[in-house]
C-alpha cells in the first residue's frame, strides 16, 4: 500500500486554495490517498521572519496578477478576496475534529471553506461564517462550535504548524510524496511526473 | 509583425539557465523572435534589499533540490556550480556588445557561458573564462577583451539593469510578452499558453 500524499495548506493561501482543488484527483489516477493538514502560514512566516508573497517589496502587484492567472490556466475560478489574509485558526482546527469522525466530510468542508474565500468572498476568519459553511453540509453546529473553541483543537493546530516546521515547511502549499518535498501549486505538474515515474 | 518577448536574465541564476534553453525554440512555434536581455540580480537584490532563493532563511536545501529537479523536469543537464552566486559583469557586457554585431552570435555565446557554468562548472566571473569561451566561438578575443573594460558597455549594462527594475522586475528570468510579465522558468508553461491563445 503506498503511503499517502501529505498536503500541507492555510486556508488564506490562494496557491493552497488552487492545489486543494486538484491534488485529490490527481493522486487519485495513481492510486493515492491524500493527507490533507491545515497549518498557520502566519506562525511559518513568523518562525522564518518572512511575510506572505504579496507583501514582499515590489512583489505585490506581480502575486496578484500571477495568482489569478494561475487560477485561469488551471480552470479554477478565483477572486481576490477584499479581505486578505485572513487568520484562518477556526477553520483549521473545525477540519482536525471533523477528520477524526470523517475525512471525506472533512475534505469537502475545506474545500467548502476555501470557495467561500476565493469565489464567495465571505470573511472565513470569522469561527460564525465557519460555522454557517459546516452547517449547511449538514455538520452539526453546536459540537462544532465547542470543539473550535476548545483546548485540545487548538493544541492539534499548533502541533501540526510546529511539526511541519520541524519538517522544513516554509510556504504552502507543500506536498510530500515519499519523503520528496514540493512547494506551491505550480509544482503539481513535477509531482505528477513524481508519481507517474517513481521519482526523475 | 508580432512584438518580440523581452527575455531578462542573469548568467548566474540557475532558473535563468533552464529558460535560456526553452525560450527562443517555444517562441519560434509561435513566430515570436526573443530579445534576450542580461542584468544583474545583485543590483536587483540591492534595491529590493532581499536576496537570492538559496540564500532566503530556512530555504537553501530546498532551493538546491528544486533547481536539480526542475532541470531534470526539463531535461536541461545540470550541476550546481562549486562557487555560486558568481558577479556576472564581464559574460553581460559581452553580450551586449556582440548583439550589435549579431544577435544569433550573441545568443550562442550566451548559452555558451550558461553550459561552462552549470555543466562544465568553471568560474564565468573571471573575464579571463569569459574570453576563452568566446574564443572558442570564434570571436575576435582582444576586441571582446577592450570592450567588456570599456565604460560603453559598462554603462550599458547599468542601463539595463535599472530599466528592468524601474518596468518592474524583481527576479530572473523574467519574461514579457506583449505587456505580460512571466516571472520564472516554471512560467514557462503558462507563456506558452499565452502565446497560444494570445492571453487567457
Amino acid at each position: 500500500m503506498p503511503l499517502p500524499i501529505d498536503f500541507y495548506f492555510d486556508f488564506s493561501s490562494p496557491y493552497s486554495y488552487l492545489a486543494a482543488e486538484k491534488i485529490d484527483a490527481l493522486a487519485a489516477r495513481f492510486g493515492r490517498e491524500v493527507s490533507w493538514r491545515p497549518i498557520l502560514l502566519g506562525a511559518v512566516f513568523q518562525h522564518y521572519n518572512t511575510t506572505s508573497l504579496v507583501k514582499q517589496p515590489g512583489q505585490g502587484d506581480y502575486a496578484l496578477r500571477d495568482m489569478a492567472r494561475e487560477a485561469r490556466f488551471l480552470g479554477v475560478p478565483f477572486t481576490m478576496p477584499s479581505r486578505f489574509p485572513v487568520p484562518t485558526q477556526a477553520a483549521a482546527r473545525a477540519f482536525y475534529w471533523l477528520q477524526e469522525d470523517d475525512v471525506a466530510v472533512a475534505k469537502q468542508f475545506a474545500l467548502a471553506v476555501f470557495r467561500a474565500f476565493y469565489v464567495e468572498d465571505k470573511d472565513i476568519s470569522s469561527p460564525q461564517v465557519v460555522l454557517d459553511i459546516a452547517a449547511a453540509q449538514g455538520i452539526d453546529r453546536a459540537a462544532l462550535d465547542a470543539a473550535i473553541h476548545g483546548a485540545e483543537a487548538k493544541e492539534r493546530l499548533k502541533r501540526e504548524t510546529e511539526a511541519a516546521i520541524a519538517m522544513g515547511l516554509f510556504g504552502a502549499p507543500w506536498m510530500v510524496v515519499d519523503g520528496e518535498p514540493f512547494w506551491g501549486a505550480d509544482r503539481l505538474p513535477q509531482l505528477e511526473k513524481w508519481l507517474e515515474a517513481g521519482g526523475f
